[in-house]
């Protein structure tokens, strides 16, 4: 049975988060940052990585693997390509850079690929991609990490789940964004299977021992999309993330030092500025007509909308923005006990009643 | 039933597509370019993408679709963009220049994104990837062509098997090479099965009412891989190489209009130069670690062996070149008759005893 829920406005969840990660240690600028990456992905209903994760990041930084000072360290290589040292920061605070970094580098070059070398937990990483196409110009990224999802034809974990993102802008459509992980299904959605007791659908993981399963309970490692499509995608994602970063995620991890399943992982951002092959409006405009296209075809179940990527995740962004976001009482509960652990007053509208 | 065999030798086999496509009117160089990409992909057991494709291009020659003296032109729009008009030249030939051109500009800005407009049949975009890896960088690449698969929820042709390839070099082992479609199973697999009678997996395609169907026979159109993934995928690749190149191919195909139905594809290809980043060789030994460490995996078929993108198609490549690459005979009687048919003489080897 799913826990029951309190509605916390976004504004109020945002200070509360950025007030905890002050009193963790990090800047306010860098607060404020991972408060909106971890609040948008609750406003887009992408819950499993928004503000549930914070007891995670707190432990990282307990643990001295998540730096909350980091000395972030860019180095633009060549006109086109930089690296970002990110010291442990923070996914969001890494990442946002990373964009920031590549969007302003793409206007002279046409496009630019940013890595980022060493950073913890980048949220939902279709916030960084979006940022490029609100700047007018197509997002993508790609992060490896510590594995968690079986490689094609063997048992455990091999490799990560290791997301890609797309997004482009439209003119009267919303933005267009893909952020899928390489997995079936979503290690946060097994979890969800597991707590309403509903079967996983077959070919979505496998138990300790290697068997397939579609037993949430006995679930214990998710099985890539598309059998070795997914397994071939995370793994290219990790020799372009961690080999051109000079550090390698996957082969430490299966070496057997404890160092090698040290939580970490490695990204790459890519800007495409548009404005250097058509007028962006006529980019929109192709867009739009995709759009359309698509959400004209006939629909398998007629009372079924057929959706482009990021619609969904849109349209809850809007009704969370108004309505608030649903929350989990426990995890409130919990974040307000580790806020309050740490001296952070609670805003109004978060603590349930 | 499949068909009978026979075995043909590379040379002769590239002797002979060169020589069909220079009386079909390319120049020599484009000739050999086409034979070399088509060869390859036989050479690799992707024999979908392999000279049984040769009709179609005679076809698409005929019909005007695809122009054997296209007027191809490459403008660099910024120091790490630019964009090749095709003019309708066959695919291999645009594709490769493509490359070249990526991997030219990456070497002083880092990375390159060569965007090709209106080309026709890409072929196996392996090939132009491995050649970005044979130089040393990474290479990355996308097509989008006119609708065949299934889009998320709807029944019919919506988007397009459009694929992604990644290739990377490494040191002792071959290049990792990723080439696949965003469907479940490719078209030609399908057909396969239809010839063999062997049932297709579940959820690969639809009947053309709609309906998903294990029975080859019945199979109309392919479904994507992961569902809204493999949707998704195929529908930001359209936006990122038709709406770049402002040359839409998915609403034109669905606005009814015959103009829209004709064959055409979009492509954008990525190098990416590795020694930006750190030298090549230390990224040489990362992807040999990693590739290491995948291939010790526990196997849940002990009798099975882990295998990385693109491995099966180097070891298929090294037997062909030295045995010969089997080929169906009606596809090459076909393909000698087509040759006659326009004074090209069969080379030995070619023709079934």
């Amino acid at each position: 049975m799913p826990a029951p829920r309190t509605i916390v406005p976004d504004k109020a969840l945002r200070t509360l988060v950025s007030d905890i990660f002050v009193a963790a240690g990090t800047s306010r600028e860098h607060a404020d940052t991972i408060a909106d990456v971890l609040v948008w992905a609750n406003l887009r209903g992408v819950d499993s990585h928004g503000v549930s994760r914070i007891p995670r990041y707190l432990e990282l930084f307990d643990k001295g693997e998540a730096n909350p000072r980091p000395q972030i360290a860019v180095d633009e290589l060549r006109s086109a390509v930089a690296v970002i040292d990110a010291d442990s920061a923070p996914g969001p605070v890494a990442l946002s850079m990373a964009m920031h970094q590549a969007v302003s580098m793409a206007r002279s070059s046409g496009i630019a690929w940013v890595a980022v070398r060493g950073t913890v937990h980048t949220g939902a990483i279709g916030y960084y991609t979006e940022c490029a196409a609100q700047y007018g110009m197509a997002g993508l990224g790609i992060v490896a990490g510590v594995p968690n999802m079986a490689y094609t034809g063997s048992t455990g974990a091999g490799v990560a789940t290791s997301p890609l993102s797309v997004a482009v802008p439209a003119g009267r459509h919303p933005i267009v964004l893909l952020d899928m992980a390489t997995a079936v299904i979503a290690l946060g959605r097994i979890a969800q299977h597991r707590s309403s007791g509903r079967p996983l659908p077959e070919g979505a993981a496998l138990t300790k021992d290697g068997r397939p399963t579609t037993d949430p309970a006995e679930a214990a490692v998710p099985l890539p999309m598309g059998g070795a499509k997914g397994a071939g995608m995370s793994l290219v994602f990790e020799l372009l993330t961690s080999g051109l970063t000079a550090n390698p995620i996957v082969s430490p991890f299966h070496s057997g030092s404890p160092e090698g399943r040290r939580h970490r992982q490695n990204a790459a951002l890519l800007a495409v500025d548009i404005s250097a092959f058509l007028p962006v409006d006529q980019f929109r405009g192709i867009v739009d007509e995709t759009v359309d296209a698509i959400k004209r075809l006939p629909a398998n179940d007629p009372s079924a909308e057929i959706l482009v990527p990021g619609e969904r995740g849109t349209r809850t962004f809007a009704d969370r923005l108004t309505g608030g976001i649903p929350l989990p009482v426990p995890m409130v509960n919990k974040l307000c006990d580790q806020a309050a652990a740490l001296g952070v007053a609670i805003p109004d509208g978060v603590r349930p009643a």
